[in-house]
């Protein structure tokens, strides 16, 4: 039985139980399992606000994730990744911009957190008979680097963040969206590994209720003794880990569990809890005995199917972000000329689909997009520009090598499109491909060396110039902000976002995105507290006391709405929104609350609500948009969640209501007291 | 002065002369230096027996040259691959079919790769006032693996083999194509290092009257000291090399030139012998002084201009050739149902463009050219299959992870297309990336066995399948002759080649392609002396003893033409060829002549003539096709090329005149005795 609690669970024969292994990923997509739809980076549908079309999403996942379970198992494949357990989706808060994994998150806000990885959940494991597929709530709890440390860290997280921030989420998952599994952080928070945390898992089990199964993140286990050093050996850390309640190991550590037992460290009822809870989860999803499950018939063909791959279009068209437009935007895709395509992600495919990927049969770089939307009008000239990170293509010649064919092409060019940003060689988990010198984290918020000469020289030849960034996380932007006319946020846009990107560059539709995180100078980051500091202060857009470069929320529009809060009552706001231009347009609605009399409110109003709507040129409708019940209660030191003071405003816009949002759009929040 | 015999001669402030990056690489497109046209890998151009567009196409890489050279050097950029000397091409006979490099050869057969590479460098010279560029005939001689050992290697070359297999292509290339460049090969010939072997060097600037200047290849004089070990140290190599009268220095040895002439070891006349040579060629080039080039106004957008992506796609028409088919092949574009497209290189831009490659600004791999082509018809399912040569995609997982998916795909499937083959990875340089364990050659001449498995399976469950093989020498494919429906070899086909493969699956064309290597089955390997030995006994097709798999100059078409040697005279051959069948044709008509009196005459038919020929259905064309000189003579013993006897005959056909390839056409060449 102690076997069966392994990640790769060997067969029983005896009992007609087939091999299964546990780990598989769907972050964004069916991962590292072969061919299957490419849906943007996480990070990316959170720039989406919209919990429908991710639950929507999250369905054809697990659609996806049943197809290739049925045809491969039939083929006599139960191995790795491709399973019905998805260790996705990621709720860690991106709590410091610097944190590699920070794109498989959801981004710096616990409600927009916990909203969308509940719409996440139930899209992943359906609302059948049996499960369609088990998600899990990870990284439990608080995990958001550094990578390099992770396997010995210990994360000191205040009473009031862990309620206020860093807990909200996978409440959220527990309670509201039944999520089947939670994994465990490599780190220790408060002293304690996340992996047999008693606090953490009385909050799980006894508060909220979880009755699912938990496993370790990936060899997390071995780190007890062999890198947290809390305890003596392997059986010390199965010991440990099996009477806190993790219940699978991701990694071979619990092969000593028959060791710990022939000790006398564990129980025959410890190793049975857990058997139990395991098998439990085997069982919702109709995958032990005869019985089957309703989605058993789901066919191959439904892997990258026509209407996934619309899906992914959608969400890549939602989740792009204008960060800014002096009118160069949109393109006229009937206007001819030379257009030049600059910069190392222009035609990258690694840059479409960040991390945890799979495999799609098609790609389509933004170069590829941008062709093909022109062919036969423009002529489209391109120039690599710079490597990625290096400072020079070939490895022979003299740095920034491909510099001067980018001003030829820039300077014979009408618009000019340079392609910037990152992949997961720079930024993502520790152990991964890549920026071995910081473990996947960036080392700070500006762009590799040789991409900035490259927008410098290019910028300075005054075209007609969008900066399109393709990366997973805050960048310093200020001078593009300065200089370029426009710019357009991708994100890892999926396989075939390029095709998303072109769209929206030449107005097919109107980028809608906002951003799930706060955009900061580099120089924010002095003013923060360390990045292996948990705390929160003048962190995230919530307590942040600077000017952000551009704000949680924030994104612009090819046109303009009128808001108007009709009604701010505690059950919802009434908000008026009107189509002002002339084009049809989505947005999205954003409500923020301030407590104005408790001094343990954020220091910034906090997001209460959204909704995204589309408008047909001129049209006006009138939203009901629900208010988090959280966002009335503040926290205190000691974690407590108490009523806060009944002097609030509710602030109604497109964007956190700050400053630096007023600036960049011209525009006030609308406000209203609630009581 | 002695700094302009460098490769990266620096600039002379006092005479205006600019400085000069000689290094610039144009096997199939410029090379290494940005954006350009990506042709056929060089063995692909071979295999369409078609001097006139390899000219033509030769013509297109020099008009990217100048563009990039007057664009980038007005941005003040003159360095490594954007110059207009050009280190091609690569004339080295494809000797033993492991050589990592041959696919950057014309093949095995010394007639064809100096016809091919006249054509090369005739387009790449150009036929105006100046030189548009410099053309490079290497690695001169002989040089043709192993890899491993290139630094330190003596290759004993008979003087008959080096008269009858190694010279002729350099000898065409100094005399009738005029060729500015000659490079030295690493290795030492004959007891002597290449970049200074007196007997070469009488052979080249002796007997063919050579003019041009020579350059080293790349480090190859520190090779002299530090890895042949015939001189004492730098200054000495460089003392042998400047008096051998080599002019130019690939790498950094010849920055000891006034040490050696300190020491009195070489004169002020050695060095400025040199000094003149490599002027002239810049002189020649138009670059040096106020006169310029006709050349100087070739504009940036002739980059990638529609007419030469046209060239380039017609080059990837005509290079692939038809090995097999049952009658699967073409596939009826009109049809629907679900096509299957499996394998590593299905979607793989690597594998398009073999090595020396540029950057393309659209890569069509083939699995999208076959979704461009039946968009809207067909289902296309895709699975990657297998690695390219690791035994699993994903590193937790269990071998042959991609398998199940790929028997998943072949069963739902009513044609599957299987996308095999290697990469520049798998075949190339020693010192590149990839291959480390051979150095870049081939350990033997089968598949990865990732792939034979993948293969095996597929073909195993007996859909219509057809094998594509992208690669760039001679594979082992007797399983999927006996198993598979069809095979179609494309080579590294260009970046935009998956769409001329695709067009030639689905009868766009007809494939027309011939192979300018003899494909062997692995156990030929056993029969052929070792890789170290250079004699040609039982090597290539002349002198071959055994059946290939697939003989040199066979490729299958969709059609038959029947054919009549009319006429057999020293002058040329009178032959009539007719398109029997109800389609357009091209074709390659070969002919091949066999001294049947002279014991010095290698054992088999030699090629001695060929021309392409297009015939629109049921069309009827006389062909004069002149017979190369060479073939009425025979090679002593010492190297001496003397008139062979007076019984020969002439063999007209569409391949190699042996028993395989009547075997496989089920037709016999044409024959007649010539004087």
């Amino acid at each position: 039985m102690a076997s069966q609690l392994r990640f790769d669970a060997p067969a029983i024969e005896r009992l007609g139980v087939p091999a299964y292994n546990w780990w598989n990923e769907t972050l964004h997509g069916v991962a590292r399992g072969g061919t299957a739809t490419s849906f943007p980076q996480a990070i990316g549908m959170a720039a989406m606000f919209d919990d429908e079309l991710l639950e929507k999403i999250a369905s054809a996942i697990s659609d996806e994730a049943r197809a290739k379970y049925n045809a491969l198992s039939k083929e006599g494949d139960r191995d790795i990744y491709h399973g019905l357990t998805m260790w996705s989706p990621n709720v860690n808060i991106f709590r410091d911009p610097r944190w590699g994994r920070g794109h498989e998150t959801y981004g710096e806000d616990p409600y927009l957190t916990a909203r969308l990885g509940c719409a996440f959940v139930r899209g992943l494991q359906g609302r059948g008979e049996t499960l369609k597929a088990a998600a899990c709530a990870k990284h439990f709890a608080a995990h958001s680097g550094p990578e390099a440390l992770r396997h010995s860290f210990n994360a000191e997280v205040s009473a009031k963040d862990m309620e206020e921030t860093y807990l909200p989420a996978f409440r959220a998952l527990v309670r509201d969206a039944k999520v089947e599994t939670v994994m465990g952080a490599y780190n220790r928070t408060n002293g304690e590994p996340c992996c047999a945390n008693p606090a953490l898992m009385e909050k799980l089990r006894g508060e909220w209720g979880f009755e699912g199964h938990f496993v370790s993140d990936c060899w997390a286990i071995r780190d007890f003794h062999e890198n947290h050093k809390v305890t003596e050996g392997p059986v010390y850390s199965v010991t440990k880990a099996l009477k806190a309640g993790c219940d699978l190991n991701c990694g071979c550590t619990y092969q000593h569990i028959m060791n710990a037992y022939a000790q006398g460290l564990v129980t025959k009822e410890d190793i049975s809890r857990c058997a139990v809870r395991v098998f439990t989860t085997r069982y919702l999803l109709g995958i032990l005995g005869d019985e089957g499950s309703e989605y058993d018939s789901i066919p191959y063909e439904t892997i990258e199917c026509e209407e996934h791959l619309e899906l992914a279009h959608r969400a890549a068209l939602r989740s792009c972000v204008l960060l800014k437009n002096d009118g160069l935007l949109p393109l006229d895709p009937a206007q001819g000329g030379t257009i030049g395509v600059i910069g190392p992600n222009a035609n990258s495919r690694v840059a479409l689909v960040g991390n945890y990927h799979g495999t799609a049969s098609r790609y389509i770089t933004v170069l590829e997009g941008i062709q093909d939307l022109t062919a036969g009008r423009r002529r489209v000239l391109y120039s690599e520009g710079c490597a990625l990170s290096a400072d020079r293509v070939e490895p022979l010649a003299q740095p920034n090598d491909r510099l001067a064919e980018a001003l030829a092409v820039a300077k014979r060019s009408d618009t000019v499109i340079l392609v910037l940003g990152l992949d997961e060689t720079l930024e993502g988990e520790e152990g991964d491909t890549g920026n071995s010198y910081y473990s996947g984290d960036k080392a700070d918020l500006l762009l590799p060396e040789s991409q900035r000469l490259l927008m410098e020289k290019v910028l300075e030849l005054g075209r007609p110039t969008v900066v399109v960034l393709l990366a997973g996380s805050a960048i310093d932007l200020e001078e593009a902000q300065e200089r370029a006319d426009a710019i357009l946020l991708g994100w890892y846009p999926g396989a075939g976002g390029g095709k998303a990107v072109a769209e929206l560059l030449f107005g097919a539709e109107s980028p809608s995105g906002k951003l799930p995180v706060s955009f900061y100078r580099n120089d924010a980051l002095a003013a923060m507290p360390a990045f292996t500091d948990y705390s929160m202060q003048n962190r995230t857009y919530r307590y942040y006391t600077g000017k952000a470069l551009y704000p949680f929320g924030y994104g612009l529009s090819y046109g303009t709405c009128s808001l108007d809060l009709e009604k701010a009552e505690r059950g919802g706001a009434s908000v008026r929104v009107r189509n002002e231009s002339s084009r049809p347009l989505e947005e999205v609605v954003e409500l923020y609350l301030k407590d104005e009399g408790s001094p343990l409110a954020p220091p910034n109003p906090i997001l209460c609500g959204f909704q995204r709507v589309r408008l047909e040129a001129g049209e006006e409708k009138t939203l009901l948009i629900p208010i988090d019940e959280n966002a009335f209660t503040v926290v205190n030191e000691q974690g407590e969640r108490i009523p806060g003071s009944g002097i609030r405003t509710l602030l109604a816009g497109f964007g956190a209501p700050d400053k630096r949002t007023e600036e960049l759009t011209g525009r006030k929040a609308v406000s209203a007291p609630i009581k």
